[in-house]
């Protein structure tokens, strides 16, 4: 490839930048970054890369572009880059929801531009370029998202890309993407955060203080419920219907526990909690997940 | 310590025999273990300890009896040692939930004998003696549970055991035990339970292929959803009013999630998204979770 241009540089867009400098599948690597606490990083960080501030000038000495900015900014960077766009540049972007996203890019982006969006499952808790690591998609799946539209050849050249970034990559359409992970992931992060805002509740509520009790179980949903706010904001309110599905599903089954419980039916409860036993063996069968108690914590 | 009979010999019950033993705080300690395999897991161990079949001689040359097993074993063994009980013997157990097993114990424990409850925060997704480990109290937190009959040397000397294996101690009343736990690690584990069972239910209705995409939220869930099914059965039921509300309180939080995914309510998500970040990193201030990215996982 001979040059990438990098719009937003944070967690995401810094292990990119590591991992395609370590793997050396480009000459150049142009990078966007709006927050000037985010530059200074950077700078620090010392990884090869042309920091701009001139959209002109990368957009058209780059033939792959990546939005890696939080999806509320794709109208302003797409209007930014619309003018200097040409049938040359592939346009790609790391967000974790797509239909309504690409709502937003048919209706501003320049006709004929191309865009194959692609959503690599990483990412961490925390935020920010240091934060950032070149095997960060080592092993993790990367989707790429088709549509009628979709050309061969760009579909290929997304596929090389994340391939020598380590990934695996499943190709699907939009809309199954959503639905997807709307349960494996949006959902999840949802609960997270909402079990964490209950715990504060009944901790204000009842003036115990029990956070430093929390090794019993509340831990490991406060690592999710640390991840950046205005992402899973733009992920909430774009897969908005999915996962409000998804939440119905979720209070339908926590009514059948409550019920269980009340009753006292160990026959049903027996069974709920033996079913979602084959779940872990299965995430680390597939390797999504390691194989130690704990996660291998102490 | 003269000699310690632990009853019940599975993950709790053998890293508190490894624990013992690497401390060398007793002389002898008897196993009670009814489980075939677990028995001949234990024998594999090769820890130096006494199993054993019989009540009478381990009760009588103890001085400290710990119950390791599920709640729901709880009236069984009281009606076993009961007859070889004198005020020599300190009861103590390590159990999840106190209101009501100590209702059981109450009922059926032979008058003047001695039970102190304790509760070492402190386990995982694995069970079985093989999965032990001495070092598994070392800067947990064990709660014992005090009440007006509690006397001060029994307290001390709980106190002092836990501490001996490297724990935190912190004393308060089984009410307010039952209340903080309710929302710390009862609801957790049900919320887990609950999410891997809708995911399971979305998969099937769907006929996706979703769990090898975990890595985006889901897997942190499986883990505690792999637990010990009895275990958990005796929790819910037992501390079943306490976890009703608390599902009660998660219920109305998560349908104000959903009213401002539906009508896009931008400052009043922000203000949850925000509120809870903090969690986490009180969490790792109390050193109660490493202060690694992803667990440390990769």
């Amino acid at each position: 490839m001979k040059n990438i241009f990098i719009i937003g540089c944070g967690l995401l867009g810094s292990s990119l930048l590591r991992a395609i400098i370590k793997k050396n599948i480009s000459k150049k690597v142009f990078i966007y970054e709006k927050s000037k606490s985010n530059l200074n990083k950077i700078k620090k960080l010392k990884i090869p890369c042309i920091l701009v501030n001139d959209f002109q000038h990368a957009v058209t000495n780059s033939n792959l572009i990546i939005l890696c900015t939080p999806m509320s900014e794709y109208k302003n960077i797409v209007l930014k880059i619309n003018p200097h766009l040409t049938s040359k540049n592939l346009i790609t972007d790391v967000g974790s929801s797509k239909v309504e996203s690409f709502k937003i890019i048919k209706k501003y982006l320049k006709k004929d531009a191309i865009w194959l969006s692609s959503h690599p499952i990483a990412g961490s808790e925390v935020s920010g370029p240091e934060h950032g690591k070149a095997d960060l998609f080592v092993n993790r799946w990367s989707i790429l998202i088709k549509d009628k539209n979709s050309k061969k050849e760009h579909l290929k050249l997304l596929n090389n890309f994340w391939k020598k970034l380590g990934s695996k990559v499943a190709i699907m359409t939009a809309d199954k993407h959503d639905k997807i992970f709307s349960i494996t992931s949006h959902l999840p992060h949802l609960i997270a955060y909402n079990l964490v805002k209950s715990a504060q509740d009944f901790e204000k509520k009842q003036k115990y203080s029990l956070i430093k009790f929390s090794a019993g179980g509340l831990r490991d949903f406060s690592r999710i419920a640390a991840s950046n706010e205005i992402m899973w904001r733009d992920i909430f309110f774009n897969n908005n219907n999915n996962i409000i599905k998804a939440i119905e599903l979720f209070i339908k089954n926590l009514n059948s526990f409550k019920k269980d419980i009340q009753t006292k039916n160990n026959k049903s409860i027996l069974e709920k909690l033996i079913q979602t036993k084959g779940v872990r063996k299965k995430i680390i069968k597939l390797k999504q997940d390691i194989n130690k108690p704990d996660f291998g914590r102490s």
